[in-house]
This record gives C-alpha cells, sequence and structure tokens, in this order.
C-alpha cells in the first residue's frame, strides 16, 4: 500500500517546496544565484556580524529553512529527504552569510552532515573564510550520557540554533557565539516517541514498520531504533517516560527556569501536543521548575509520522536573554 | 484497527488540552473563571473597543482557540469535538469581551454553533449587551454559489476573523465592524481535498472510509461528503482544479491581489503544503494576480486528516489594510 501524497514527480520534490517556499516567502527567503539548495534570510547577513548557517536533509520541516530570518539563521543549506546537503550549497549558504567576522556552522549530528559541512569548511578557509562548527547533539536517547558528542540532534535544535542566532544578532565576536552555542545545545534534552512510519516521496513505502497499538520511545528522527518498544501508553505515561529521562540527565536546582518544546513529528495533531504538553508542566511543577517560554506545534518533523518529542532547553540568565531575543523568520517568529 | 493517540480517556481530552494551552500560553490566554471552555485573550478586550468572539468545535486546532490575541479575536468558546458550545461559556466569553460597544459573533455556518450562538445572544440582549453575528461561509464546495448563505465556514476563517479583528482593534464601530466582517466573509474562497479520515478521540475509529490511492474534492472538515470522489492526481492537478473552481466565483481582474492560504487538514506536511503553493503562485502569475501575503501550514484542521486546502481572500485597499495589522496570538502572530 503505497502512501498518499500531495507531490508531482517524487524526485522533484524538494526542488518544487524550494520554489513554493521562495513564493511564500519573497520578503524573508532567497536562493543563491543558480544554487537553489541555498536559502538565504534577507534580512539576515550583515557587515561584522558572524554569520550562521544551518541545514541538513529536507523532511523535517520547518527545520532548516523554517528558522532562516533576522534574528536567528542567516543561511540553510538544503539536502534531499533526510540526507546531508553536498558542500556546493554550504559554500554558497557560507558566502552569502560571511559579514567578515566568520561563519558559524550548526547542524545535527549526522555522519553525511559533518563530512559535507567539514568539507565545505575546508574550502572556505582556501577563501579566508574562517569557520566554526558547533554539532547538536540533544537526543538523549541517541547514546549513552558518557558519550554526549555521539548524540543526534533533533527537535532542540529551534532552542540551540536560537540562542546562537541571537549572539550573531547581538554582535558577539565568533569566539563568543561559539561558546553560546556549545553552552545552549549541552543545557538542551531531547526525547521522542514514534507512532508510526513515514515514507520518502521516492518511495511512497513507510521507512519502518510498527506494529497496531505500539509505540517506540526514543526513535530517531529518520527512524533511527529507539530504546524501547511496547504497547502505547497514555499520554500521561509517555510524557513521565521522556521527562523521567530528561530530567535525570538535566539535573535542575528547585527554582530553576527552563524553555519547553512540545513538538509533533508530523501528524500529531495539536491537541494531543497540548495533552503532553500539560503533563509536562505537572511534572515541571513538582520539581520546581519554572517553565519560561514554550513551544507546542511543529518544529522538528519527519514528514507525516506520528509521534511527539519533549525538549527542555535549561536556562541561565544568558540563555533566557537570548531565547528571549526577537527573530523573525518565514515559519518561526519570536517576540 | 484503532488510531493511535498521545491521549488520555478520550472524553478528557479537550478540557487536558485546554488545561496544556493555558500552561504553555499564560502571558496571551486565560480561562473564565469557573467556565473553562471560555478562553479569553489577556490583552484583548479592551473599553470602548468591540468584543469579537469566535468559536466551535474542537479538533481543528489552531482554529479556534490560536486566533484569540491582541488584534484578532478577544475570546474564543470551545466545543466538543467537532461539536457547538454550549450557550454558556459563549456568554462568559461575550461577557469579558465586551467593553461596552457591542460585540461581533464569528464562527463557520453550522447548524448546532447558529443554534447555540443566537441562543447566546438572546441572553446577552437581556444583559444589554447588543450582538451582532456574521457566519464564515467560505467553503465553496459546500453549496452552490447561487446559495453562498447555505454554505460552510472552513479555513478561510483565518483570514476573516484577522481582518474583522483588525477593525476592531483599529476602533471601528460595531456597525462598520460588522460591515467589515460579511465583505472579508465575500470574498473569501476555499476548497479543500481530503486523503485519509481522522478519528476522535472517544472512538479511535476512522470518521469515514476513502480507498487506497483515493482522493475526495470538497470533503468538509468534519468529513462532510465534497463534490468529486476519484483517484489521487498529483499535486498541480489538484491545485488545478481547486483554483479553477476558485477562481470562477471570484471573478478578479488583472492586478488584483490577494492573500492565499494553503493549509494542512493535519498530517499533510509543509513539504506538500508548498508543492501546492508552488502552483498557486504560477495559476496566480498567469491570471495577472499577485500575491500579497501567504500563509502556508496548519491552520484550520481535522485531527490527524490528511489533505489540504487552498483560500484565496480577493483583497481591496482596505482588506489589505486589515490582513496587514498586526496581532499578537498564542499560535499565530502577523507583523
Amino acid at each position: 500500500m503505497k502512501t498518499k501524497k500531495l507531490i508531482n514527480a517524487g524526485d522533484n520534490a524538494v526542488d518544487e517546496m524550494l520554489e513554493g517556499i521562495l513564493c511564500a516567502h519573497p520578503d524573508h527567503l532567497y536562493a543563491v544565484d543558480g544554487m537553489p539548495r541555498a536559502i538565504v534570510a534577507r534580512h539576515g547577513p550583515r557587515q561584522g556580524k558572524v554569520g550562521l548557517v544551518i541545514g541538513g536533509g529536507s523532511g523535517h520541516e520547518p527545520t532548516f529553512l523554517g528558522f532562516v530570518g533576522k534574528g536567528l539563521a542567516d543561511a540553510a543549506a538544503v539536502g534531499n529527504v533526510f540526507a546531508s546537503p553536498p558542500p556546493d550549497p554550504i559554500i554558497a549558504c557560507a558566502t552569502a552569510a560571511n559579514g567578515g567576522a566568520g561563519v558559524l556552522f550548526m547542524y545535527g549530528n549526522y555522519a553525511g552532515d559533518v563530512m559535507n559541512f567539514d568539507m565545505a569548511a575546508e574550502m572556505l578557509a582556501m577563501d579566508d573564510i574562517e569557520v566554526r562548527t558547533v554539532l547538536t547533539t540533544d537526543d538523549i536517547a541517541s547514546a549513552p550520557r558518557s558519550q554526549r558528542d555521539k548524540r543526534r540532534g533533533v527537535a532542540g535544535n529551534v532552542f540551540i540554533f536560537k540562542a546562537a542566532g541571537a549572539a550573531c544578532d547581538l554582535g558577539y565576536s565568533l569566539d563568543e557565539v561559539e561558546r553560546v552555542a556549545r553552552h545552549a545545545n549541552t543545557r538542551t534534552y531531547t526525547m521522542g516517541v514514534a507512532l508510526s512510519p513515514c515514507s520518502l516521496p521516492q518511495t511512497l513505502k513507510p521507512n519502518f514498520a510498527i506494529g497496531e497499538g505500539e509505540m517506540e520511545i526514543g526513535m530517531g528522527i529518520h527512524g533511527e531504533p529507539g530504546v524501547a518498544r511496547g504497547a502505547l501508553e497514555s499520554a500521561d505515561q509517555v510524557a513521565d517516560t521522556l521527562l523521567y529521562r530528561i530530567l535525570s540527565e538535566m539535573q535542575a536546582d528547585a527554582g530553576d527556569r527552563v524553555a519547553v518544546l512540545v513538538n509533533s513529528l508530523g501528524s500529531t495533531p495539536l491537541m494531543e501536543l497540548y495533552i503532553l504538553m500539560r503533563r509536562v508542566s505537572q511534572r515541571l511543577d513538582a520539581a520546581g521548575l519554572a517553565i519560561h517560554t514554550s513551544l507546542v506545534g511543529n518544529y522538528c518533523t519527519s514528514l507525516e509520522m506520528a509521534g511527539a518529542s519533549i525538549t527542555l532547553m535549561h536556562l541561565d540568565d544568558e540563555l533566557q536573554r537570548l531565547i528571549d531575543h526577537p527573530c523573525d523568520c518565514a515559519m518561526f517568529k519570536a517576540r
């Protein structure tokens, strides 16, 4: 049975999506000339500002493109569905984002992305554009705590990119932006649950199998295996399971503040996300933690996968200020 | 086979969702004391301003709650899933929204909503609160053109509410707000396509059946029958079908401006919506129409239904100004 999608030829889906994005958001975004997979913020890059370049595979919209805009990322390099962009659009993004103060690459920790962004960074060095890299590793289900640098980057990207983008916009130096980005990543924790697979536009076939009435805790955003598969539990039980792991790692003190993201993997509707949010709020209350800000919705998706993830960013004064900094992106506005 | 949902008891889904919404957005929203289904904008109602009250069944989030906020609606009355709110929360909303200049009720044209909102209006009249009502009827598939007042209100609500809410915020009189709201409704046209059913939290069973590889053009947001069922077509063909009907009714002249909404019915991801948006843009270009603004995403959903709708609002100078007016809602920000 083929998944039904409103697409034309599967191979054209990414490029046609990008055309649609530029039609819808011409005031926010443009593509580099001759490089349709390099999308730049119209009011992002400026002289003397560190440039922030993000990117990765398609299929996670509004990640990454949706977070390109004034106050957040300057450009995003766009790959095929669930596949890294090659070096060329990354280089084009960095060149467009460069304001003479260096460029920070930020993206989820996946082997293909690391290879291509590193290759781009080497080539940019030859053009005297200084590039630093901070990988996001917020998915706590993807490797043990002792191997944080092996973990994948998932929905927590939103907060991590946001903090770094705000630092860029505030005129921080490349050293300082890099420090903030690493700090933001270290204090961001995500864990998800998947209820159904998604399918790629080229195949229209489910990317994994899961039984009726089953869920998988900790599954990755490309269907990478999680940590436990079992019978679907109630929203409260699922939220408790995810938060138990997150709070154990976070080791916050009563009175600490967090930013919360309850994210749909694609087809899980707002009603279910807010039911999860209710339980998150109850658990945080019980732990004496204050919710400074919260996002609920589709922020980092896996096409039409059903499921959700919960992210906490453990705020301090600096991160709180950066998370509160205004941004104006095509698919995300804050303040 | 039961639909998998991240909920607790199905009967509690709406109330638990509302609790989650208030936890997530305490700066934007509150519930009237003792009336958890009456949700009010914290910075909405003010003395001398016409109050705008919207509402309807749950399951369409972010419609209606998400459009409650400064510059848009002052309050929303919340019903059970796909069911009208009873008069009590509507009355509570109107009382909270009342600034002494009258209250406008706006909601989609469904029999249950009409009955309950009308009953509320009668009771408010006894308290000397003047209420007017404008029904939205943007779903052009739901009745012939000669019976516009029989049509249902669907995703075009976003633009229609937005225009009326801006008029309220700008201090228009009740007469003028009512005129603007009717005018906005008259110039807004929506048509959708459904690819899969959704299921209610209480039953977890699909609300209609549709074959593998089939789509239904013109289906309503509660699964009301559409105008044609057939084999799934390409995104471009579907967009052409929907736009052909919309543009035939709209009868715009070259040079006219439109606001565009490409809306997911729930599980259809941004990738597909932007592929539709690309074609919408091509067709509008060909017709000589300019896109003044566009929204692409989940604005009026049917839980996890797959499918999409296209809305055009035929702008004039007044509507354009109102659509551009800033608003700050929990789930929708403009400017």
